[in-house]
């Protein structure tokens, strides 16, 4: 029936960059953001124990990638990987529907105001 | 520091999108199943339960429709909204970085295994 088969890839990727806090994450890096704090600050709502295990899980995924540069402290950053990057039309399609959507939204409780 | 500012409407999208069995039961949608054995039959997984609620969920949300047809015996068709239906070039654009992070993943795998 449907055009568009139920594909376990796609049903996967949506849940993963769906997944409670991962498209703020990485929109934030996406928006270039490569420290632990520059991302934190990103995310007022987050608790640094939520940021941490997100940052594995999307490691895990291969979209994310930790680098300890040598210097005086050791500095960890973060940075996506090359598909991780890829992300950047997908995280644009889905912020202006949203922008889209909220507008749908105020529009129809205005209406219920009426 | 990042170029897209954490934006509360796209956290909202992204998440509503993203909550499990959404993804799927939008891209059943959007590919033109309009009655609930339709879009239950392209999710094998769902229970009839969740299936329920999350429809309600997306009617509530302003995504999806339903409409009762008169015919004896009487239908119910589910439909998304104009909103919802421009959700299309968003769930294309998942699907198609979700084939490419799994072929990237499978890449990796065999990698390791040599």
């Amino acid at each position: 029936m449907a055009a568009r088969s139920a594909c376990p890839a796609f049903h996967a990727a949506i849940e993963l960059i769906g997944k409670r806090w991962n498209g703020l994450i990485l929109q934030a890096m996406l928006g270039g953001c490569q420290r632990y704090s520059q991302i934190r600050a990103e995310i007022p709502d987050i608790t640094d124990a939520m940021l941490s295990q997100r940052l594995r899980e999307l490691e895990d995924a291969g979209l994310v990638e930790r680098d300890v540069v040598e210097a005086r402290p050791v500095e960890i950053r973060y940075g996506l990987t090359e598909v991780g990057r890829r992300l950047a039309p997908v995280i644009d399609a889905i912020a202006k529907w949203g922008a889209d959507w909220a507008a749908t939204r105020s529009t129809a409780q205005a209406e219920e105001v009426l």
